[in-house]
């Protein structure tokens, strides 16, 4: 079996982009703010969506299962104030959970947290909550920068998160560390800001002693780790100069790499230095790299071409493809189990 | 001969920090403020700095000249106004220089700027004229975001830093993209924000015309250019559907990248994916990363190690090594060929 854990819905009907429009058009004009009944969208919508898009590549590249979270750069939790971000979040979530129900064999959801800039992030709790309970998320998108760009809020190892890991604990579900849409024009939201939001979260976690609070926290680094594999000499020496234990133990019990590296180089790096248990499959098609490569004539974003020829053996890849992502989203595994997968 | 393009003066005498010191504490008590005249080091205590410490390592390592600039983490340029950055940069350069002319086989200076947040780059002209003019220095660093870490001036790719940019131009030399100390708890110096200004420096040129404007215009983008290479996919990708010319017309005429990679992988990945033409040799030693890699026996930023051992010719090499410096830095080439070098 082939898992994408990292798959957004960027491919929903208009009418969630223009329900959104008028979203945040209500925050200046409350008079026009819409309600979350005034989205329709109907199965069938959904349905179209999906098959046409990531359910017809996910047939085309012998995928199985994609853990399905709502549009990352949508997201935005910039915008307005903490009852826009948690509207959204609630509308965002059950367009998910609802793709989950209609393809149940593909489709298992993650959630978005309503986060907003300067708002405790134990407002994002209930909706954490929801998610698990009553939409069988396997786990959640945590943004460490709510306000796009401006990196305001404390580290990831600040007790200002500690609400949000006490309650992944709880549930034993992960989180993929992803921020959203940019708004400071110095950083390109894909091409620098997701990476650097990579890096800058995976420092975090070396330079603190996070999970010694939290032992048993999970966190999944996207877009292969942005820099990290690349400098893993650098992020080392860091290490030993801070007295650190091995990066091994001091954080690859809790962090993972996902394979969001578009192109055979970059992944046989990563699989070349980042331990095979710590890395999970993942495209995140339909995203931000969808063109054909011309040097291979195969999409940028087709990952599992770089991992069926990356220098690795078979149990590796299972490894990489299936094991992994049952054991760092031990709720997957449960659901799969439950259908006798 | 073998040039290593990015050394920054980490291991000065003491009193240059004391000075420093008492500068900042000046910002606040303004009778306190050291004058230039204040600082005294004499010609021994500059030897002995450099003797005990790079030019020992580079004879170890079969080095044979430094592109030698102020240490880069003490350029704080967030740090009090104009007037401060520029007495600071004028005293650091001019170290530079003064080690310049004791070891003038083996250092060969690059000039720090008086950036200042929210001030116009124009003020850094002057200081910039005076150090290749006076001081004979082949290149400045350029500093992305003089705030430290908020990001709050325009992209690279706005007319702001045009000023700079005509006299790189109208002197032929190039700029070293590198920012400072971050004073944003999010970022960690040496381990998040330097890669994430390269990454983000790389994107801010990606997305603009600016070699349109300055087709001679070169950056040379250091810490291995951050997560570009390991991403070179994604970027491919992104400049073809913005409909950019492919990255070795659009970009790789004017940007290159140095090899300040501490580990084998990351070199060997650097050399696969990007043209050798494109790759200057670099080990920012004495710098962030100071330790020996367990796994080696050798210093992590022993980088000429790595690429001694990368799957490269001895031509290839020669480029990396020499010949690139030569071309992307005509003024060392220039003051090589004086001494029949």
């Amino acid at each position: 079996m082939i898992i994408d854990i990292h798959g957004h819905y960027t491919t929903a009907p208009k009418a969630l982009e223009a329900w959104r429009n008028r979203q945040i058009a209500g925050i200046t004009s409350p008079a026009q703010m819409p309600k979350a009944s005034e989205l329709s969208i109907s199965d069938d919508e959904l349905r179209e969506s999906i098959e046409s898009n990531q359910l017809r590549l996910m047939r085309e590249r012998g995928l199985d299962v994609t853990i399905f979270s709502p549009r990352a750069s949508f997201m935005a939790h910039h915008i307005g104030h903490f009852q826009v971000s948690s509207a959204w979040a609630a509308i965002c979530n059950e367009l998910c959970y609802r793709v989950s129900r209609l393809f149940p064999d593909h489709f298992v959801p993650a959630a978005m947290l309503p986060q907003s800039p300067g708002v405790d992030p134990a407002t994002s709790v209930p909706e954490l909550v929801r998610c698990v309970e009553e939409y069988g998320n396997v786990a959640i998108n945590l943004n460490p920068d709510p306000s796009g760009g401006h990196w305001n809020s404390p580290p990831l190892s600040d007790r200002h998160w500690y609400p949000i890991y006490e309650k992944m604990v709880e549930y034993d579900i992960p989180a993929m560390i992803h921020v959203s849409t940019s708004c400071n024009p110095c950083f390109h939201t894909t091409g620098a800001h997701y990476l650097n939001a990579d890096t800058t979260a995976f420092m975090q976690c070396l330079t603190s002693d996070l999970f010694k609070d939290f032992p048993t926290l999970r966190l999944v680094i996207p877009h292969g780790g942005g820099a990290v594999p690349y400098h893993w000499g650098r992020f080392r020496g860091l290490a030993q100069e801070m007295k650190k234990p091995k990066l091994s133990d001091h954080l690859l019990n809790n962090v993972f790499f996902d394979t969001c590296v578009y192109h055979q180089p970059g992944i046989d790096l990563l699989a070349r230095v980042i331990p095979v248990d710590n890395i999970l499959f993942a495209s995140e098609m339909i995203g931000a790299v969808r063109g054909l490569d011309p040097e291979t004539g195969h999409y940028f974003d087709d990952t599992r071409r770089y991992i069926e020829a990356a220098q690795i053996d078979a149990e590796q890849r299972h490894k990489i493809y299936e094991l992994n992502a049952r054991r760092v989203y031990p709720r997957l595994d449960v659901a799969l189990k439950a259908k006798g997968r």
